[in-house]
C-alpha cells in the first residue's frame, strides 16, 4: 500500500460489488438466520485481536471476518419474525441513500457546507409534513434519535420559559423548580432530557392513565394545579401517539386546551405512531396535533429508513434557534439570512446529509407505497389481536391502535403471579428458540408479552408460524 | 410494485452496482468538480417538487435526480484541495462498513440488541486507546460529534460535583453558579453543551491565551480563584489539543494540576488534534492527557472514518453512566452485569452500528498505513509554512503544530484594517474560484486565511496549485 491516499478506486468497485452482492443474499435469506444470536458476553470480543493491527490488512480478509466473526453475533433487525421493540427497516432505497450520504460525506452544519444537504432536508421534511397532514407552519428538520428531538424541544420550552436560561443557566439565584408532565406510559426519554436540561428526575410529572392507557386529562389538570399552588413553575407536557409498551394515543386536544390555558409546551411524542397518519383512515391519530409547538415522528421506525432519522417539527423554529444557535468566527457566512444553517436548531454542529436516504425512500415507495405497507401492518397485527380474542387460553392486555399487540397466556384459573411466571418462562424460550423475537411490557404490574410488527418483510406467514410457536412453548411451559 | 415488502434484492443488486459505481467514478474524479457549487440559497430546493409524491419512483430516476440535481449543489468535501473547516476524508473501507452498517440496520442500546455492535465498538475503541498511547484504564464509546461527547463529559462533572443534579436538577433550591473554563480559543462547542445542561452562557470562562494560543496558566488560576472568592462552584476545565483556528496545543500537565487542586473534571477536547498521537514523534501533544477525566478524538475528522463517529474516552464511566442510565422496563434484559448496555453512557437510546466502519478502516490502513496518510499531512503543512514564511509579502499568523496553516497577505506598509479588507478579498475570489477553499480565522482582531489539510486525496500538486492561486489572486486583488 502506497504511503498516501485511499483504497484505489478500482478495488473500492470490486469490493462494493461484492458488498452489495453480500447483502442482496443477506436480505433474501434474513429469515433462516437466528433472530437473536447464540452467543453469550464476551464472545465475539474473544474472536477479535486484543492488539491494534499494526499493518494494513486485505480488503477480502476483513470482509472474511466480518462474515465469519461479526455476523454470528449480530441481532436481525431485518429478520421478518423480529417482533420486538419496535420493529424497523431499512429497505434497500434507504441503504443504498446513506451509502451515497458516506461517499459524498459531507457536514450539513451550514448551507454552504452542502446547499443540496440544507435544501433537501427541508424539502423532504415539507413531504413527510404534507404526507402526516401536519400544519403548513410547521417547521421540521432532522435529529438522529427521538431521545435528542424530544430534548430540542423541552431546550425549546425551557427557554420559551422566560427566564433567560441561555445566558444565565439555572443555578446562581432563586428559581421556581421547573415541571414537565407525561403520563405514566410515556418513555423514559422524557426523564433523560430533564436530566441532560439540568431539570432532574423529579422535575417529570408521570400521570395517571386511563383503562385504555392513555394520559388521563383530570389527573394532568390537577397535577399542574396542584405544583402551580406549591410554587413550582410548569413549562411543557410530553402528548404521546403511540406508546412503548401499548401504542397508546393520549387525548391530545384536552391536553393542548390544558397547555394553552397555562401557557405549556406541548411537545407530542410521536415517533413510532405518528407514520401511521399517512393512511387517510389513520388521521384522527394526530388530531389535536395541529395544537402542538413540536411534534416528533421517526422514519427510522415505521417509514423504512435506516437508523438514524428521526424529523422534528416546530412551530416556531426560533424558539430553539434562540436556545442553540452560536456560532464560531470560522463558520460566519456571507449569506446571511437567505441561507437557512441548520446546525443552528440543535446541540450538534456535525450532521450527516440524512435527509438523502429519508428523500429515497419517500421517492421509491411514494405515498401510495408507503401506506400501503403501513395498512398490511395494521392488518396484520388486527389479525394477530383476532387470533388471541378467540382463544380462551389467551388474553389480550391493551386496545391494538397500530401494529403492536399486547397479550399473555392466561389459563383458566392461574394467579397473576403464576402468569408472570409462566409468561416470563414462554418469553425466554421463544426468543432462545431464534425463530422469532418479542419483546415484554409491565402493565398494571401484570407483566404482559408484546408483539410488534413493522418489519418490512414481514408476511402473514411469517406471523402464523409465530402464534404456532407461541402456543406450542405455551403448552410445554405450563407443567 | 407489490403493496407489501421490500425492494427485491435482484433490483437491489443491480441499482447497488450502480451506486458503487457512480461512487468508485466520483472518488477518482472529484478533483475535477467545484468545490463550493455554483448555487445560490434556493436554487437546488427550486428545482424539487413541493408536493410529495403520490406513486413509487423507478430507482434509475430517482439515481438520475441524484447525479443532475442534487450532486450539483454538493460542496466536495473529497475534492483534494478542499482545505477549509478541518478538511476529512470518509475513506474507501469506511464507505464500506457504512454500507453494511446501514443494511444491518441494528440499534446497539444494549449488548442483547446486537451483541456484536457492542462488543466491537468496545474492542475498537480500545485499539484507537492504543495507537493513541491513552491509558489502559480509559473506558472509550463512540457518539455522534464532539459536541455531544463534550456535553456528555460535562454533564459528567455536574453529576461529579455531589449536588444530585440527575434526581433534583439545577431549580427550586439555592445553588452556587457552577463554572466551566476554557480558553478563548476553545470550541464553541462548551457554550452549547453548557446552554444544554442549564449552566447558562455566562457559566463559561474563556481564559486568556498566550502568544501561542495556548491557554494562559496563570489566567486561569486566577479565574478560578476570583470565582472561588466570589462564592461561584467551579467544576470543569476544557482544555484543547489543537484549537479549531490555530490548533494550539493547550499545557495540559500544568491545567491537570490545577484540577487536582481545585477538584476540578479535566475534560480534553483532542477531536482533531488526538489523531495525530498515532504518530511516535507526535506522541507528546498528549502528554497530561493520562491525567484527563475524560478525552473526545475524533475519528471522522482525521481517521478517514465517514462521519459521524466521535470516540468519548472516560476515566470513571460509571459517573456519566449514574447520570444518564434510566431504563424502561421492555429493555430490561436478563443478561445482567455481564453486559454492557452503551446507551446507558449518554443521553440517547438510538446508537447505529457505527463500530463497524471504524474497525475496516483501522485494519485496513492499520497503524502503519494511518501513521504514514497523517505524517504526510503534517509534511505537506510544513512545506505550505515554509513557502509563507520565505515569501516577504506573505506572513504566517500562527505556529503550525500540525496540518493546519494560519497566513495571510502582508504587503510592505499596509494597515490591519487594510489588510483584512484584502485577505477577504482574496479568501471570497478563491473559495468562488471552485479550485479549492480556505477558511478564515479572526486571530487577536485580525483576519488570517486558514488552510487544512486533512483530506486522504491531497498530494502535493494540490498545495502547490493552491498556493499559485493564491498568489495570483493576491495581487489581482491587490489594486
Amino acid at each position: 500500500m502506497p504511503a498516501t491516499g485511499d483504497m484505489p478506486p478500482e478495488e473500492f468497485r470490486r469490493y462494493g460489488h461484492e458488498v452489495i452482492d453480500w447483502i442482496a443474499d443477506y436480505f433474501e435469506q434474513v429469515g433462516s438466520y437466528p433472530v437473536l444470536p447464540r452467543v453469550s458476553p464476551g464472545d465475539v470480543a474473544g474472536q477479535l485481536p486484543e492488539l491494534a493491527p499494526e499493518e494494513p490488512a486485505e480488503m477480502s480478509e476483513i470482509l472474511a471476518d466480518f462474515r465469519d466473526v461479526l455476523v454470528p453475533g449480530v441481532t436481525h433487525w431485518n429478520h421478518p419474525a423480529f417482533f420486538g421493540y419496535f420493529a424497523i427497516s431499512g429497505s434497500g432505497p434507504g441503504v443504498l441513500g446513506e451509502t451515497l450520504a458516506a461517499a459524498l460525506n459531507v457536514n450539513a452544519m451550514l448551507w454552504r457546507t452542502s446547499p443540496s444537504a440544507t435544501e433537501l432536508e427541508e424539502r423532504a421534511l415539507s413531504w413527510l409534513r404534507q404526507l402526516m397532514g401536519l400544519p403548513a407552519d410547521f417547521h421540521g428538520h432532522i435529529q438522529d434519535t427521538a431521545s435528542t428531538s424530544t430534548m430540542v424541544a423541552l431546550a425549546g420550552a425551557r427557554e420559551r420559559a422566560g427566564l433567560g436560561v441561555r445566558e444565565d443557566g439555572l443555578t446562581g439565584r432563586a428559581l421556581p423548580r421547573l415541571r414537565v408532565y407525561c403520563s405514566e406510559e410515556a418513555h423514559s426519554v422524557v426523564e433523560k432530557s430533564c436530566v441532560t436540561l439540568g431539570l432532574g428526575l423529579s422535575a417529570v410529572r408521570r400521570v395517571a392513565t386511563d383503562e385504555a392507557f392513555r394520559l388521563a386529562v383530570p389527573a394532568l389538570r390537577a397535577a399542574i394545579e396542584a405544583d402551580v399552588a406549591a410554587g413550582d413553575l410548569p413549562i411543557a407536557v410530553v402528548a404521546t401517539v403511540g406508546t412503548t409498551s401499548t401504542t397508546a394515543v393520549d387525548p391530545v386536544p384536552e391536553i393542548a386546551d390544558i397547555c394553552h390555558q397555562h401557557g405549556l409546551w406541548l411537545h407530542v411524542d410521536a415517533a413510532y405512531g405518528g407514520a401511521a397518519a399517512i393512511l387517510p383512515e389513520m388521521r384522527h391519530i394526530l388530531r389535536g396535533c395541529e395544537l402542538a409547538d413540536s411534534l416528533t415522528v421517526n422514519p427510522h421506525k415505521w417509514l423504512f429508513v435506516p437508523v438514524d432519522c428521526s424529523a422534528l417539527y416546530l412551530r416556531d423554529p426560533n424558539v430553539v434557534r434562540r436556545a442553540f444557535a452560536y456560532t464560531l468566527d470560522i463558520l460566519k457566512t456571507s449569506e446571511g439570512e437567505a441561507a437557512t444553517n441548520l446546525m443552528e436548531y440543535g446541540p450538534a454542529l456535525g450532521r450527516r446529509f440524512r435527509a438523502l436516504k429519508l428523500w429515497m425512500v419517500l421517492r421509491y415507495f411514494g405515498r401510495s407505497g408507503i401506506a400501503d405497507r403501513i395498512r398490511e401492518h395494521i392488518r396484520l397485527a388486527a389479525l394477530f389481536a383476532s387470533w388471541v380474542d378467540v382463544d380462551p387460553e389467551w388474553e389480550r392486555m391493551a386496545p391494538t391502535e397500530f401494529s403492536t399487540v399486547c397479550f399473555r397466556y392466561h389459563p383458566p384459573g392461574a394467579s397473576d403471579a403464576e402468569l408472570d411466571r409462566v409468561n416470563q418462562g414462554i418469553l425466554d424460550a421463544l426468543n432462545e428458540s431464534g425463530e422469532t423475537l418479542l419483546s415484554q411490557a409491565r402493565l398494571r404490574g401484570r407483566l404482559s408479552l408484546r408483539l410488534a410488527i413493522g418489519n418490512i418483510r414481514t408476511a402473514e406467514e411469517h406471523l402464523r408460524a409465530a402464534w404456532e410457536l407461541l402456543m406450542e412453548t405455551a403448552m410445554m411451559n405450563d407443567g
